[in-house]
């Protein structure tokens, strides 16, 4: 009789255990379904749905970071929301409602540490990744109508330190979490009027953000803060001629291949080129539309380039080296996304229109498969947990 | 009574399944214990010891590459062993002896197949990941005395392709996997003599061979095989004055940070300072003395170095602004490898003589932990499942 009472324990405990996966995370990631609000983990071997785990609230704008140990994905919601979710287990560990309006995430260099920017109330808020515990939270410079500055461009980097722009106060600000208890800041006034977003390089060293208020780029030299910003690529933005700007592009996803970086172009049909060095614009690329992301094949010998509407059925491909379109593909309405696969042999792109995300192997060119997803969004690999500012 | 044997049965794959751990891999490792045979599977974030796997053979220079999921390890050993380590479970999963002395392996870049090179009888041989099964077997040129030449210097390089270098027949050869049933071969004659390493960098575009039997080394553009090998940096080697090499330093090892890479010179108590674009040497670094390994902080801010007996105690940190010593180390006897997180917090050292792995933190210099491991030497953490050339 005990061991039929054992028996039975033990069933109801493997009934949970078997729920979960026991394999590597190094080949799986999330997919965001931006209208139910869920995501689906998929894995990129066999190019599988895994689980679908809902009841993530507003993901219209969702971004979505990882553990170090490749086991948990951080997702940031439109609506503050911040969720845990487990991608071995396809479960919402947690989730806290943090501020009233977000616009994306960091994690802090060594892990433990999760960095949340918010328009509503404003300010940095910072959560133990372990428990999402509020750990300290940072408000933003008052605006004259007392209220706090939108924070934007939220990056983490290195010496476990987070940056991130003040959008309604045109600065910049560093804080230091080495002392999680005393947050250190550094801030940087007079940073260009309304910085709407920023990207730090590969490498962790530069911060840029985006103005939205007037052209040029502010830049950061994170080896060097006592030097303070700069302004670079003077003719950078929407210009005099004010073109109707459909959708401003994401500078997260500034590609640099070599010693150039490739810029969407604000309301141009266009392709910036830079000298990452000099940081002084080179050359031009004419494409399709006003491009939203443009994004190196891993390699940098390609750019990758979606566009606004209404040119979103339209993805094309650039060669690094010849500086041409090598490739106009039409996959379909609403491509919104691509992720590289870490290597770089193929890359995904939600068609949100088509409710799946296709894959396109990256020598051929050719679409080599295809997911069913839910109005796809952002598409995030795990191996971004191994990298600086993704 | 059913029950009862449904319970009996439970419990005998429960004790198979509790051995194997439900956990991401992105925060995991191996260390070679080289003079056991063995490896140790450890874990970064709590700095703690999982596993010990034994029976992998001669494991005096061995070298690991990883799955594209990041559970299984591949580990290349002296005595041409293959062994395939689950990390997740600690066990040998399978291991072939596929040559007489092999010196290395690597991982395709869509991760479903692995080549090794070998000493003994020469020539590459390629194998499935999944199931270790031969799928093609590359012999090398014949010598005038009838053996194949030694392969060296193998790399995985974009395009599903794989590098190497013939030692007795000076020759680099691209072998292209896409179909593997039908590898084809690429072959460069007088690449210079007796290639004994070779690296790729980082980006996968330029394969580099060192030469043993003459100064230079030989570089092919991967993205322009059609214009063949150009001997770069003619100083670099022995040179005239022979001096004695305690241990010709590894290739793997070279540092790119930013446009300049960092080479250890052979037999003299430097590193070299190389122009990243043009190739062209633009100075030298003195150092304790003759420099093995000099790695680049994955932010590219700091270069570490350890060297060759009888300085092998030793590690010195370079400033890459500066070009200057910042630290220099005591860690122990055999200082062998450096292996740094990812995102570059920490540092992992092999101590072979203490038997122990030392951990510094990368902004303080000062060591923050240690692990037991038997004679260490090669770090490999599960972060290379995502790299070129890893």
């Amino acid at each position: 009789m005990r061991l039929i009472f054992a028996a039975l324990f033990l069933i109801s405990s493997i009934g949970q255990a078997a729920d979960c996966l026991t394999r590597g995370t190094g080949d799986l990631g999330i997919i965001i379904e931006r209208a139910a609000g869920s995501v689906k983990v998929i894995e990129t071997t066999r190019r599988k749905v895994l689980f679908r785990v809902k009841g993530l609230g507003d993901l219209s704008h969702a971004s979505v970071v990882y553990s170090r140990d490749a086991r948990y994905a951080y997702v940031f919601g439109r609506d503050g929301g911040l969720s845990k979710v487990d991608i071995l287990c396809g479960t919402l560990v947690k989730r806290v409602v943090q501020g009233g309006n977000s616009i994306g995430g960091a994690i802090s260099q060594d892990g433990r540490l999760i960095a949340v920017s918010n328009y509503e109330p404003g300010g940095v808020k910072i959560f133990s990744a372990e428990t999402l515990a509020l750990v300290a939270d940072i408000p933003a410079t008052q605006t004259p109508k007392g209220k706090g500055s939108k924070t934007v461009g939220l990056v983490d980097a290195p010496g476990q330190r987070f940056v991130f722009s003040l959008y309604d106060t045109n600065e910049i600000w560093v804080v230091d979490m080495n002392d999680p208890k005393s947050p250190k800041l550094t801030q940087f006034k007079e940073a260009g009027l309304q910085p709407y977003d920023g990207l730090i390089t590969p490498d962790g060293r530069y911060y840029v953000a985006g103005l939205f208020g007037e052209d040029g780029l502010t830049l950061l030299d994170l080896w060097h803060v006592e030097k303070g910003l700069t302004r670079i690529l003077s003719h950078y933005g929407k210009g005099e001629q004010q073109l109707p700007v459909y959708k401003m592009p994401h500078l997260e996803g500034w590609a640099v291949a070599g010693n150039q970086a490739f810029l969407p172009a604000i309301g141009h049909h266009e392709i910036l080129v830079v000298d990452h060095n000099s940081w002084q614009a080179t050359g031009r690329i004419p494409v399709y539309g006003q491009p939203v992301f443009a994004i190196a094949r891993p390699d940098g010998r390609q750019i990758w380039v979606n566009f606004a509407f209404p040119h979103n059925d339209t993805i094309q491909v650039i060669d690094t080296e010849t500086l041409k379109v090598i490739k106009t593909l039409k996959p379909g309405k609403g491509a919104l996304h691509m992720e590289f696969a870490p290597r770089g042999e193929e890359v995904w792109i939600s068609i949100r229109d088509l409710d799946q995300v296709k894959i396109f192997d990256t020598t051929t060119l050719e679409q080599i498969g295809s997911l069913p997803v839910d109005k796809p969004s952002g598409i995030f690999f795990t191996s971004r947990a191994h990298k600086t500012g993704l």
